[in-house]
């Protein structure tokens, strides 16, 4: 089964490496990761609204081509995970396709808005903070629950890893894997 | 139709009367809006983890329900739209759902990344920021142009509007219209 790794690794400076260190983690548990990037590096420079359009449609056909999804929904530049993962995740889930996700980050999804709050405050006043004790918007959990059956994978230990570990990643492919019975 | 009102709407101050508001428009121009809002208010108050599956429960059965999105992509508490918006707009292009989508804010996302990583640092070095002269990451306005055809709806005069104003998701509204025939 092929497995569409979703996440902000796409813009790591290494994310080369991420991809490759994910995919052979995947084949560890029989599972065949395709990254996003394989087909953004093989898109040639041009106009911005060429090029955008251009990886948009790779990733379509990439997810159109996979089996799942699994998605790194670490937070990325605020309290949620990035947003072009998030689409997909929606997408996989429209399309009755596993969703399965994880997250680096330990905090809840009601700290990480309280301090970016504190950082950049709200435009208006007394925006209500969803607060369930919830590593996201319900929404993000939810479509990971219905979608593959599990919760978002988080840090065992309660302790936040580094934005481009893979340990979490790891658990989370092999909870995927035994859940879609290949393991 | 019917069209799933999606948002960060849900957590103003004065949700109900925003959602009415927005209910009234579509009305005007052959719409059926549909609120998430108005079943989260019927949900009973118990155990958060009861909570936010009978809420999520409730916003997919709605989705089901419903013949298109028009969603909110005003950033929220980020660098990009609101977290369960995005993966309620993946779900309608999974769906093949007609997607359209708004925003108040004319920033560019280029410039609310950088923005962004000044008040909160990125976690590691050089991490890229996506600069295609868009309003999100390339995955929102791919599936709005795919989903409904049109591109995300900005204010026409390059100001930012306030969070809760209603006359871009006016215009939106009608482009929406039209463009399913309805007007």
């Amino acid at each position: 089964m092929k497995a569409y790794l979703a996440g902000p690794d796409v813009f790591l400076p290494n994310a080369a490496q991420n991809a490759a260190a994910k995919i052979k983690i995947c084949a560890a548990h029989g599972l065949i990761g395709k990254a996003p990037l394989e087909d953004v590096t093989q898109i040639s420079t041009g106009p911005p609204a060429d090029m955008w359009r251009a990886i948009f449609r790779k990733d379509i056909e990439m997810m159109e081509a996979c089996d799942l999804i699994i998605a790194n929904l670490t937070p990325f530049r605020g309290a949620s995970a990035d947003a072009g993962t998030l689409v997909e995740l929606g997408w996989f889930l429209g399309r009755q396709k596993p969703v399965f996700g994880y997250s680096n980050c330990a905090a809840l999804f009601s700290e990480r808005s309280q301090a970016q709050q504190a950082a950049v405050p709200d435009l208006i006043a007394s925006v209500a903070v969803e607060d369930f004790g919830l590593p996201d918007n319900l929404m993000v959990p939810g479509a990971v629950e219905l979608g593959g059956g599990l919760s978002i994978t988080l840090p065992p230990d309660g302790l936040t890893r580094p934005f481009d570990a893979l340990d979490i990643f790891e658990i989370c492919v092999a909870q995927a894997a035994r859940r879609l019975g290949l393991t």
